[in-house]
Parts: C-alpha cells; structure tokens; sequence
C-alpha cells in the first residue's frame, strides 16, 4: 500500500459498555489502524456521542501515511441496541446510550464529521462482517448469533443486513424455544437467551451445584463459575459441565432451526465468547437441526464457527458503510 | 374493458390433490375468466403434466374476446411441494406430483406453451397473492399461514416470494413450539402442525372427547369431529371446543413469533380454512405475540385474516408471473 492507492477506507466503531473500539477498516475487511478509548458510560449519552465524534476526528487527523481523507468514504457505528435504519434514532433498549432515544445519531454524525453514517445493532454488524469477510464470505444469506452476556442475532440477505419493517427484524436470542420455560429479561418465558447465553449456561451450572450435584465445579464459589469454567470442565469430562453446554445447544438448536426454517439461510455463524465451547456445542445444534428442519435431509445447512474475532465489531461496523454503498441505485 | 385495452394477463394454475383449477389473471388480481378440471392424480406426475399443459393452451384458446393471446405474459403455477425456482423441479414433498422430482418443470412449460413460466409452493403463492392485492394490499414484508389439513406458509420480502438459498424457506408450520411434544409428520416433534392445523384441532378434541371430557362434541361420532364442528361448538361456548381453539392460537403465536423475530414483516395474514375460525384464534395469537415479540411493545406487528379467498391459489400463481417481472433488471 502506498500513497497511490484508490482503494477506499471506512471508519469503524464499536461502542462498548465500557470501551469504544475503532478502526480504518478497507475495502477487504483489514485494519491498517485502531483506536481504543474508555467509553465513560455513566456520564451520559450526549457525553458518549460527543467522544464517538471526537473520536472520528482524531481518526481522520490520524490516517496512516498511506491512505488521504477523500479515501475515507464514511462512518459505521456498531452499538448495542435497536436503531431505526434511516435516521440512526434509538428505537429499543440500548443500556449504553440513556436518554439518546430522541437523538438522529445519523444526522449529527453527518453534520458534524461531514461524512455519511450508518448506525446499526452490533450483532447486526457482526453478522455482516463474517458474511462479508468471516465465516460466510460470500454468502448471500446467513443467520448469526453471539453467545455472550446475552445471545445477539443478525440476519444478511442478499449480502446487506435485513432490517424488517421498522428495524427489528434478527434479534434472534428471543425466539421462544421453551413455551412455559425460564423468565428472560425482555419479559417473555422461554427465550434462548436465559438458556444458552454465556449467563444462562453460568446459572444453570450453578443451580445444578447449589442442588447438591456431583462436579468439579462445586469446588468454586459459586459466583466464580463462569461459562468459561463450565466449558473447561466439560472439556475433562465433567459430566455436569457436559449436560449444561448440551442443553445450551439444545435449545440453541431449537431457535436456530426456527430461523433456517423462515430463511433457508446458506449457513449459520456463531460467534462471541461462549462460541469458545466450541463442537460441545456445535454438535447438539447440528444434532437438533437434523430433526428440526426437514429440509436439513435433502441438503444440510452448515453451523459454523465465526473467524473475525473480537475485532468483528469495528470490521462489521466499516461494513455497514461498504454495503450501503453497494445497495444505492447507480446512475 | 374492450379489444383495445393494453392491460397484461397471466395464467394462473393452482394444482390441487382433486382439482387444476386457473384462471386469467390481470394486473389487478382480478380474473377475468375461470376453469377447473380433475387433477386425475393417480394417473401419475407426467400425465397431470400434461394435462396442466393442455389447460394452458385450452385456455389460450378460450381467451375472452377482449384479451389479445400477446397480452399473456406468462404462466404461473402453484403446487404444494418445494421447488427450485429457477428450474421448476420438484426438490421436496409433493404428494400430486408423485415421481416427478427430476423434471425440469419450467422449460417444459415454457417448451410445450411457449410463455415464461414460474413453478412455486402454493402456500408461497398464497402468501404473494395476499400481500400484493388481499389482506396485504401494498405490504412489502409479510408473513403468511395458511391453516388447512397441514399448516403451510410463505414469506414475502420486497413484494417477492422469498426463497431462501436452496428453495426452502417459509416452510413455517415444521417451527418448532413445543420441543418434546407432538409428533409431526415431517419426523420432529413439537412443530406448529399437529397442534395448529384443522387435523390438529379435530384430532385434540377427538383425543379429549375419548377422555371422557364433557362436550356436546361428545355427542357426534368420533370420526365426524372435524375443525369446523369444533368451531361451531366453541362459538356456543364449549369449553372444551374453546379450549381447543384456544391452545391451537397458542402454538400458533409460539410459531408465529418466531417469524416475526427473525423478519419484522409489516403484517401476518392467517388464511386457510382454519382462518375461519376468525377472532377465537386471531386472539389467543395476538395475545401471544405481545410477550413473546418484545418489539410489539414499542409497535404491534398487526395479524389479520387473508381476503382472497379459495381463489387465491390460482390468484397467486398470477401474481408469480408479475413479481417476476418487476423484479427483473430493465434495459
């Protein structure tokens, strides 16, 4: 790369609770380079947008020698929550932005970095990124979940993320796959979410200890088991630890095959920390899949592990900014 | 309408078990003119071919006065089973078009008639016909049921039936909503099928009524309980025929909150014969959908019934025909 190239370049943003991750992301999903500073969440949504913008400019004074200003084509911002897609306003339960539910993100980024932006979900990003450049490249259609803190969901047709009518379409860790079962924080019984989030599995292996079941895990506080530590006993062969990550899968299974079934989708992608369990997981899911979608007997849709890693959240979020642009009506 | 007008026309065919019934189809879903024949299915696949084919140019043939043969632009034929759509071969699960898995069905209609030709899902015609001039008039994002002997459905996105990768998508009644429960016929348990469908309905009050639970349906012989006595019951206010109805909105909204989550469609259209039982099921679905789509807090996805009717089929199979066109690249 030298100072003749023409490629062009978006700025990604990945607004964390408690950092704001951000990179020059290319034309082939790489970073020539990140920025990393403290989100400072409690101090207010103004405040954090003031630093996102901030944050751009500094970016922009900062490009590497290689890539000039006009390369920079626009701004992707990957957040928690739900966004209407036109105007970047927060239309649903975003914890890291309080009291920006009013505010045309997309519109004040414009204005005061004098770039298009683009505002979006983060699992929305994620699943464009690995269906861009990660585990789906080239896919046209896939689903995506996160399995951290919460399970996050995104859907990609025809290679852009797909919003539904009013921007809610892909929050796929609220499907019901347990009619009658466990309370979920969004208010419904029976979410994927409360079983096969990094904390559902946590608290399930919890609960089974607290009850007096056999595990090397009774060993641990309880508050110090983690899904992490559930995945490494169930690596030894506990066999506590194994029936919680099965069960995650089971049900993970059952929401999946939900949406291969609305989709017919060219593969699944899963991502985020509780990914890490790896085949323990994977292989329920593809197990429950099997039975669950009847179309998995005349061609199997593929469940695969997501490959950007933890910088998929600023790589998706530069994205947004690449697909947008390949959607708009040329000439 | 007169020899002069310019106005576009469809075939529209819709194959049933007993019946092909079609119809011209003009651009505003009317139709113009209609025909039925026997379907004669036990004759096997290539003779309903070719019968389907003779329909075709009978009804070129019998054009009303007013409509010129090169104002038929196309021919569209809806069946249940899943089909490639850009070959028309039988992919999966077609009980009228037994052994014809491997014919490529749209050149051979479009060999033997000589117009384009599109060969969809029924229930994906269905669900096209309601979303471009019935209870989704202008919709671009619907999702659709028809409750019948099984449960069929059909996604639309853009104005478009959606396909998916291979074909498959929209099979909405094998969602799964109760995990371990009732078997269904495509080999899971728990889909929305044997819960939702007439089968369903009639089969729940025969199993209950045989438990000896009271019921003026007890008073019929088993075999003559079908959904539609279950639903004339619970309009007299049997409890148990309410019951009945009522779980089936139960399992429906399950299913259909599913859909929803993943897609966010402007609107669910429920048709069928099933969709007969109007508000006593609309309800326990909408109920439903209030805790398990977290989203219709902020904004209430509406469900409503379909309105074309049992002309829809061939209704929609029209509708595939002018979806197509619109949808094609122009210049």
């Amino acid at each position: 790369m030298d100072g003749s190239n023409n490629s062009e370049y978006a700025l990604g943003l990945d607004l964390g609770g408690t950092d704001i991750k951000a990179a020059i992301v290319a034309e082939d999903g790489t970073l020539p380079k990140t920025w990393k500073i403290p989100t400072e969440a409690d101090r207010g949504g103004k405040h954090v947008v003031d630093r996102l913008v901030g944050l751009c400019r500094t970016m922009l004074d900062e490009l590497p020698p290689s890539i000039r200003q006009e390369q920079v084509i626009g701004i992707g911002i990957g957040s928690p929550g739900v966004f209407n897609y036109e105007t970047g306003q927060l239309v649903a339960g975003a914890v890291n932005l309080p009291g920006l539910s009013g505010t045309p993100l997309r519109s004040v980024f414009e204005e005061s970095v004098g770039l298009p932006a683009r505002v979006d979900n983060d699992a929305n990003a994620f699943a464009l990124a690995e269906a861009r450049w990660g585990a789906g490249e080239g896919a046209q259609t896939i689903v995506a979940y996160t399995i951290g803190t919460g399970v996050g969901g995104g859907v990609v047709i025809g290679g852009k993320v797909f919003h539904g009518a009013w921007g809610f379409a892909g929050e796929l860790g609220h499907v019901t796959v347990e009619p009658e079962g466990e309370y979920c924080a969004c208010g419904n019984h029976g979410c994927i979410e409360p079983y096969s989030s990094a904390n559902g599995i946590a608290n399930c292996a919890r609960k089974l200890v607290e009850e007096g079941r056999e595990s090397v895990l009774s060993e641990l506080p309880l508050e110090s088991i983690t899904c992490k530590k559930v995945g490494e006993a169930a690596k030894n062969g506990d066999r506590l630890a194994i029936s919680v990550v099965e069960r995650a899968g089971y049900y993970l299974a059952v929401g999946i095959a939900a949406a291969v079934i609305v989709l017919n989708p060219e593969m699944v992608v899963i991502g985020g920390g509780g990914a890490q369990l790896g085949e323990m997981l994977f292989e329920p899911i593809r197990k429950g899949l099997k039975t669950r979608v009847y179309h998995n007997a005349v061609r199997e849709v593929p469940v695969v592990g997501a490959k950007l890693g933890t910088d998929s959240g600023m790589i998706g979020a530069g994205a947004l900014v690449f697909s947008e642009k390949r959607g708009e009506p040329r000439g």
